[in-house]
């Protein structure tokens, strides 16, 4: 077991958008009849605050949609720089082809009770998500909605119901893809003079 | 004029994808039958890669909604740290009650041939949109998809195909919204050892 392990804690639901709304990519995890999965998706976004919604797409050759499409729920987590390598070969390597993803790609998956897929460890945020069924977006734009059901963060750099990632270890910086495994970190802060949030 | 209009370039379709990769709150702007408006917004994510596809969330309150459904089109624009304190008023101000809305929050407007919708001067990157018509996805979920039909960056931020924050100017950098206001600026790249994007 990881040691951040000892950081999580759950999120308001009212406050679980913001685990996603600065635009991190993340990780995309869903089991279904023992076989579990995880793959990096750089779409994926918030639609709704209360209860909160989020967007994925995903491509119709992930074994992960498959999963996801069949267990009805899946967990975004919003990876961290350090596991940026791990994130590359999630959105690389294919089930498909290579039983062994999760192995070489060094990702270690734990449970939450009361959530079917699983979550991926090390990561700073997880959004369980319950999939909203919409064949015609799924079948015309590989587009997946889901309502938050729960969500949990690291304590050392999301409290108080947002990011504090100015004062955290740089390494649990969120992960912004560009395009073959070049990636942004979130940076830095600006707050509006006066305001409180 | 805003003097980085010399900067400005266009960017190949299948590279658009790339503007909004990364996930930064975008300006949503639109015009129809002599009103134009502009609003900002954190819900907006890539879709498809070719034809370049996005989507983006516009509350059933935003005037821009009106006129985005009305003129089947709009512009998706990336604001700038220097354009924090304009991005956060574009989001707050509405032209409902506010018929000075773009003059108070300091936006200046410019148009580029065969696009409708009015572009947002000094942002870093601009996505003209053209509607797909999704009544359940609009009347649901406020969700709103777009097809891209033409893209410009400004070169000192946006070129050769990809994002170089890290040796522009910062206050060319995006924005990320976390809440009221506070936002992070992109902050680190990370490229993988040896590769080429």
């Amino acid at each position: 077991m990881n040691d951040s392990h000892s950081f999580i804690a759950p999120v308001p639901l009212e406050k679980a958008y913001r685990l996603i709304n600065h635009g991190p990519t993340v990780l995309v995890s869903a089991r279904h009849d023992g076989v579990e999965n995880v793959m990096a998706a750089a779409w994926a976004c918030g639609l709704d605050f209360m209860p909160p919604k989020v967007t994925v797409v995903i491509d119709k050759i992930a074994r992960t949609r498959d999963l996801l499409e069949r267990s009805g729920t899946f967990v975004l987590q919003v990876p961290t720089v350090a596991q940026r390598e791990m994130t590359y070969e999630l959105g690389t390597l294919s089930l498909h082809n290579e039983p062994e993803k999760l192995k070489l790609a060094g990702a270690e998956l734990f449970r939450m009770e009361g959530v079917e897929a699983p979550l991926v460890a090390g990561c700073s945020a997880w959004l369980a998500c319950e999939l909203i069924p919409e064949p015609h977006n799924q079948q015309q734009y590989d587009l997946f909605i889901g309502q938050v059901t729960a969500a949990w963060a690291d304590t050392r750099v999301f409290h108080d119901g947002r990011w504090h990632f100015e004062t955290a270890p740089p390494e649990l910086r969120s992960l912004h893809h560009v395009a073959g495994g070049h990636f942004y970190a979130i940076g830095e802060a600006f707050a509006r003079p006066g305001s409180e949030i």
